[in-house]
Formats: C-alpha cells, structure tokens, sequence
C-alpha cells in the first residue's frame, strides 16, 4: 500500500513509519521535514497536501498539537489553537482526503488516553481527543467505496516520558503503539477507538 | 437553590425547568426569551451574562446548536459554527461562570446520545457531543470550593420526534429526560456522563 504518514518524525510518528515501511510504501509528511509538508492548522494546506499527493491507500495522522495548562490559565487562544489543530486538522484530513484514498482504502487518526482518563490542566486535550472518538464513529458511517476510519488512543508513552524526563516505566513504548495504527490499515475494523494497550502483537 | 436555566424555553429546558421550579429558584435564559439573555455562540455575551446574574448555586445548560447534514455536504461553516455554538458555548458557561457559583454548586451541560451511537449525518454533532463529554471529566477535576460539573446526554425525545413528525413513542418524554438534569444538581456526582435513559423515579 502506499500509505501518507502525517507527523512521520514524532516519536509515535516514527514508530509507525519504521514499522509500515516493512511491508509499505510510506510517504513520510510533516510540519518542517518529509516528503511532502502540511500545516494542519490551515485547512488550505491540507487540500494542498491532498492535491500534491494524488492517491494513497491509507492516511496516517499521529500529528495535531494542543494545550496542556491549568484549567483557570487555559485561555480563549489556547482552546481556539486546539480545536484548529489537533481537532480540526486531523477531521480535515478525512473531510479533503477521501477522495484520493483509494477504494477499501483508510484513516486512521490519534487522539489519546484523556480522552477517558482525564488529568489536572489535561480539559482542553480530553475535550479534543473525545471530539475526535466521536467524529471518527460518525464520519466512519459515511465514507463511500469501503473506505475505513478509525482513531488510535495512545496511553503514555515510553519514549515522551523519558523525554519529558520522568520514569519511563509506566509508559508503553512506542515500538508497540505503532501496532495499533497497523491493525487499523491492515485490518477490518471502521469507527473503532483503538487502544494501543490491548494489541498482543 | 437559586439556578441559572439557560435553554429553557427548548423542548428539554421547557421540562427541566417545571421540574426544578418545584425546589428551587429557576433563572430562566434564552436567546431570545427568558429573564436573561444569552448568545452562548458569543463568549462576551457569556460574560456580560454571568455579570448580570451574580452568584448562583448551579448552571444548567440545555442549549447550543449544531449541525445535522450528509458528512460531505458539512461545510467548514458547519463545523465552526458547531463548534462556536454547542461546544465552545458551553465549554465558556464553565470557564467563564464559575467565579460565579457558590461554594458546593454545580454545571450541568448537554451533549447527546450521537456521542456515542452515531447515525448517518451525525458527524459534526458526534464530534461536539463526545468533546463536551471529554472537557466535562477533564473540567471537572479542577474546579475549586467543591463545585461540580457533570453532563447529560439525552437520547432523542419524544416530543422532539413527534415536532419532526415522526413516531414519539422510541423517545423518552422530556419530563424524564429532566430528572437527569436534576440527579447532577441535587446529587453528589462530577466528571459524569448522565444517561436519562437510566433514570427510575
């Protein structure tokens, strides 16, 4: 398959390209370095991914940013800049990409565990990562010619909190989150939250 | 409890409000009618609101629009206006409004049952029901003096069928649909999705 992997040098990112490339094409898309880049914050930029891209079997996104801040100091600005990028540019990724995805093709986006299992200063990215879950469950019921969404839940991961200098132990590694947006592309599943802890590999 | 109705003329602030008025002191605010005025899809009307009223005991929202249209028939209009009106509205009611709620009082938001069981043409509201769900248990953590925030999500209702046209009776009446509305005022919970349907009384 020839698979648009947006945010392919993130730590999620480059586990799934390095994982994909055994048995795909991947086509590696970001903000500053791939292929091919996208601002998904701009929705022009990703009709003009799209168009510069032609047809690809499978969409890949582990890219979007958001706002982590206390929720008193979380201002209009930052839930603005939220729901443009993490939110929006990956719902604008299905709503301009369908038409280059090819027949049996798929999404597959990422929102992540706050969705369900909230922290302090995490509510703007619950209320992102939720809005995703329940977009990819109805845009899923819509898409033409077999085409499959679904959206992958990462819990911590390994590699981020080691980064971000705490114990990485509690963190699941990024190697085995990359089989959840493996399973979504190669299996049969459409609107599926898929949640990186349950794969077996 | 002095409690700040906003929706309440709808087809389920209409019920909550007859139902609360029973206990308490129900302020009721609309759009266009009520003894406030809001335009939630404003956050300086939201503002200019919480200053008019003053302090109250809880904050109950069963109001915002969204968007019902064939997934690619949504326009980027419809999503931001979704966005601007169901979910930003009442993500402001909290941000906005809790300076103004006494010690030990509550929000109560609506989201809706396409949340979580999507229907064709349901996208950009599936988007907006499951964010309130994700912002409310995010929120609900950090709010200080005891205060809570929970939402219900209602199934469709019967009087909203039979306004459309359709057979009422797989919908819940509206006078039930509002004891959820009252579980999350009266009662102890926060962070929770209330579910009407699993309302006895």
């Amino acid at each position: 398959m020839r698979i648009a992997l947006i945010g392919a040098s993130g730590t999620i990112g480059s586990a799934v390209a390095a994982l994909l490339a055994k048995d795909h094409d991947v086509v590696a898309i970001g903000r500053t370095s791939g292929d091919y880049r996208v601002d998904l914050a701009d929705p022009e930029s990703v009709k003009a991914l799209f168009q510069a891209l032609g047809t690809v079997d499978a969409v890949v996104s582990a890219a979007g940013e958001a706002r982590f801040a206390p929720f008193d100091a979380l201002t209009d600005a930052d839930f603005a800049f939220c729901l443009r990028s993490k939110l929006m540019g990956q719902v604008n990724l299905v709503r301009f990409g369908f038409p280059y995805v090819s027949d049996g093709g798929s999404f597959t986006l990422t929102s992540g565990v706050l969705a369900q299992q909230p922290i302090v200063g995490g509510a703007a990215i619950s209320l992102v990562n939720a809005g995703l879950e329940g977009f990819i469950r109805g845009a899923a019921l819509e898409l033409p010619r077999g085409i499959r969404a679904n959206v992958v839940s990462p819990p911590w991961v390994a590699e981020t909190l080691q980064a971000m200098g705490m114990d990485p132990s509690p963190g699941l590694p990024a190697a085995h989150v990359a089989l959840a947006y493996q399973q979504s592309i190669e299996g049969t599943a459409s609107g599926d939250v898929i949640d990186p802890r349950l794969m077996t590999n």
